[in-house]
């Protein structure tokens, strides 16, 4: 579907324009078209392949989805993917939008995502002077909002890996509960790392050596989207870090639970089994057993059964077993 | 077993000729020679060898076969060496298609495969604007079709992970055959990753700095097929991460078992135990024990036994020791 | 907040200024302005980037905080990020200091940091003769006083560890504040790390190929400081490598110590259980069991129990058991 | 002791000739000399050094033993470590050949190594065309004839652990022989892997860049070498991840199966507590319990526990802790 | 403390010389001047500095010391600082030499450590040809020496670890000691690889590319020096990665002997358990139970009992449970 095809000329915007036009605003100078689609159909990619002249291979990737996140040049034109990820209920929705740009023309096409780019549009249109540099700033822009929404996501996942730690030392933690809560945090961190990772291998190419001249002027933009990549990238990995040693750890706490309930166990086995042996005993069918006819003899017994007990009972106590 | 053996010129099918006539076409101009054989014997071997020139390093390399992925140049000519991999009741069958392409013809051997490339070359032939590009287009569409053919395997190793996750977490799971499938899984991924990982850095060479002149014009046809295979690989490695942290988890879960059932046994052991240590006391011979002679002193007992089982019970439970 | 804004020509301080007549003396040859903020506001960062034409990239970073450490060029300028740790009550406060310095300036920056770079100007004003070579070296001066800081901190961390290595070792160690303390150990640890790790990559920035004008002369400095960091980076990995040993070593200890409580626990069963048996077998009432009838049968029979528990109880011991 | 002393002319075995008259052949155009030495003495170390003129660190190393695999240049000789690996009684003997190959002269010297070149030496002479190429030629095929034969003994590590493998999922392994060997096998496995990982780097040093003049036209056939070692290192790497995973899997099954015995026990003995309280409820004293003066009330009751226990034990089976 | 200062020319020793006379010596053509200083104070680093115009930082380095192993260049000259290690009571104590190598000097300083380098001195002076070359092969020679001790330190640890792993699969080990053990040869091994690794990478930059001019006709020797750093530092990964894989080993067998254990356990509870219940069964106080007034009753059910026992010994003994 279109969401905007808009002209913009020495960084003001000219016009919008419907997409059948575009080709004829290709040739004017300083001018370029940025058109906005989601979700595009059939159709819709092959006019955008003849008006833009796409490249078939860019074009199939973006059609078939579902691509890594990369940057790629084909002639004069740039073409990448970057993820986007929407959480919705605890699970995280991965959308895609991939982004054409040529020396006078900017496509976004997203998929699978609620969020646009219209305060994106909005921005670059306040800043005439930086969108006078052409459709590499678009890029730019386009990039940078994707990254930016990347943080708060991850920042909560640190939160709740925060909120697991806790719950593990937690005297009274289920573990279960705990581990389950790591492999799905990890599972969803993987989702994450997955849109950083290649990316920033993708954009250290348009700051480094030889850079596409869509770009030229721009080094230190994209710079900083590979810095606020690699921050990303260096907290997934020590939130990934961090859950392999909270999955260790955790073992360890079960295994320590175990421990400490087969004491309580025992402990308790203790405080009947004595008992029992010392009424054993005294079931005992012996002619000659003194104690069997004392007056008080039943209630002594009685007393030393509860006062043994009650030494047990201390003692465990004391090394912590009860 | 010879296959097709077809001239090509201009990108459109000329005949199909005999392998013993293969070499009076080599020398047209703009026609390239493409066969295809699969599970060659010795003379086969040695016919092609004599009839293209291929280098002897080469021709041992596919007739020894089980070799890595690998692409090779010889002079003008270039050796590709893919796996091909085959799900046969849930075991992988490995095949190998070696592909000898020099700048007049291609020769692709397949071995231990049942699917063939019909389907490869029907396509060719329906775009001769692509095909005319020559053997380095051959060279590609067959990698690519290898390439294609691995993602809904690695699909299907990817929903079998999902199953086992669902199951490790699932309160009434088996762990020893969670953790027999996992460790059969990994089995089945380290084939796919062996078939991967090394064409991905083979197929490098095929887009970075100098090319063989066959794939000069087609750079990014390869730099997709690269793109493709680093997909592969990431998931691959992706699947191999979670296979690991899903081991441990396993183990997690078994622990947790064990301690959960040994909480279960210490429970109904004192169901046992308490009412046998008061059966005991009553066995004792004293002759002063009030309560023996009470006229219901025995049903008094029994009801004292089942009401402290009783609420050993109640209290069992909501520590969800039962 | 303002500390201090100095002007210094030919190594020595020439005046204090106010920061409004900056822009005076940043045309005078041989000299330049040293700015030191701490916490600053969004209009002393406006006023900053208008005295010194800051780039808006770079102010951008600084106004946001919490960057990972990084050395930038932007022209002939370089903008330096470092973490500062400081730590309070057995945790770690991380700190920002943003250096940004031009041929003619040095601005520091610093945030959420109690100690200040006082010494590090009383130390430059010390020796002309270093700080004559201009704002490069102050940049160096800045940047090693921050990296020295990290090295007792790192010792006391290595310190920690020792500690509790002994702990875990000791026969009545507490497995579970043993793996609370690597765990919380680790966490800090990864503070430092993500300290020192970025901000060794970027300082080899300023010691190999080509390097920004500002720091010419000074490679041997710099390479001091990357010396520094790569000391503290292997110390970190080192101390990140024994704690994982530990961890595992820990559930090590744990599972044994479970084991040998185990022994125990079985023992005192056995202690009580054969007793409780021969009290079983003397309870029995058949007619003809001629020790029911002995004179001291009874007596016997507990000297039979004691000196078999005391036989039982001597081989356990002697197994370790007990 | 020498094995062999052979010189070489265009591609043909021109004499056998005693070691002092080796330098008389150095200089004849075209030829180049071939000396075979085992297990060498400290004499002929000195004779070949005199003869060959070798530098004194190779002699050095080479005299000293115990290397690692390398391939080292020293002016226009090439120095050559390889390690043989020779199983007897599934332990491995490591031995060495070194090769010093020069444009007119190739020596091995084989120590601690059964298994001789005779056989290289027989296939190259009866292939005069390659062995024209010189001296290059003969340390290509030394080389490669040490290196095929590193494949069956990996492939042996392979079957082996395959047949670990399904022991550890087999109901009645012994978790303990399991561990055992797959120690011993990582062990053996560490053995091939230090074989082959230096020398393939060293390897890649005659197919890149600059090669020695001696191997100019072999690009290729070294190629081969780096291809067969790379395919090895894979192949080891794969093993010893293996080997990684089955020994945290057998942790798990060690672990499972003390669970599964902790309940077959548990079972067994509410099988006998059972009964024992009803003994114990029946041995009790009270002088109205109506079941005592019952006809059959003992023969009852027999019946009754052998009727729980039959109902226990028939639950038990059903929940498979029998 | 001065050790040694002796000037040498053209390979030959020329004089003892006190160190004040040192500058006198520099100037002349073909010579050089060798310090040893061991442990030096505060006032032999300033003579030194003076006498050799030593760069601020590299004497600031040596003076502070522990330092991580390193080559640096300080214009002509060469700044190298060396771990010694030297075992006392199986603890590692860790030395420093630091070597200042100019165009016509060697300075060496040892700190913390026993052994000099008296032998080093006395082979080259043995040895005018070789130390003709001058200051650089000192510096070669030096480092050689102290490379060349690390080699039996590191035997000694393999030869440890060689003892714990025989003791991890002994049937009668102790799992605490070894783990112990483990641990404290893993701290170990980590010292000598700090020693090793960081030097490794300084050591290449006298090999590879760019040389200082010190050290330009000796790229053999150092080249060895860092073939056998690379030798030392395999062997040390290779430890390291064994050591982690007997710890999880060690665990392995941990958990398996608390299962053996608990088999045995349970064993001796069925032994005692089944005739407590017989003997329950016989203490019930039914009227009619014939058995009791047999004559031999008591006596035939203790027969039982030891029949009972007896068979049940035997099943359990058959499964390798006793």
């Amino acid at each position: 579907m279109l969401v905007n095809c808009v002209v913009y000329q020495d960084g003001m915007k000219v016009a919008e324009i419907a997409t059948d036009q575009i080709h004829e605003y290709l040739r004017r100078p300083n001018a370029f078209v940025w058109v906005a689609l989601h979700d595009p159909g059939a159709p819709e990619f092959e006019q955008m392949q003849r008006e833009f002249g796409l490249h078939p291979l860019a074009i199939e990737d973006a059609q078939q989805g579902h691509q890594r996140p990369k940057i790629e040049e084909y002639g004069e034109a740039v073409f990448a993917v970057l993820h986007m990820i929407e959480p919705t209920d605890g699970q995280f929705d991965v959308g895609e939008v991939d982004i054409f740009a040529g020396p006078n023309y900017v496509l976004s096409m997203r998929s699978h995502a609620q969020r646009g780019f219209q305060e994106v549009r909005a921005r670059c249109e306040r800043e005439p002077e930086l969108l006078r540099q052409g459709s590499g700033y678009v890029l730019y822009a386009l990039m940078d909002a994707v990254v930016d929404r990347y943080f708060p996501i991850l920042d909560r996942l640190e939160d709740e890996l925060d909120a697991i730690e806790q719950r593990i030392f937690a005297p009274e933690s289920s573990p279960r509960s705990n581990i389950e809560a790591l492999y799905e945090l990890k599972q969803r961190l993987m989702i994450m790392k997955h849109a950083v990772a290649p990316l920033l291998e993708g954009v250290s190419a348009l700051t480094g050596g030889r850079v596409p001249s869509l770009c030229a002027g721009l080094r230190e933009y994209f710079r900083d989207i590979s810095d606020h990549l690699q921050r990303l990238n260096q907290t997934a990995d020590s939130i990934r870090d961090t859950i392999a040693t909270a999955i260790s750890v955790n073992l360890s706490m079960i295994t320590l639970q175990e421990s400490e309930t087969m004491k309580r166990l025992a402990a308790y086995a203790a405080l009947v089994a004595v008992p029992t042996l010392i009424a054993g005993i005294y079931g005992m069918n012996f002619q000659h057993m003194p104690e069997l006819s004392w007056r008080y003899g039943y209630e002594s017994i009685l007393l030393v059964m509860a006062a043994l007990d009650g030494y047990l009972f201390y003692r465990l106590r004391k090394a912590k077993w009860l």
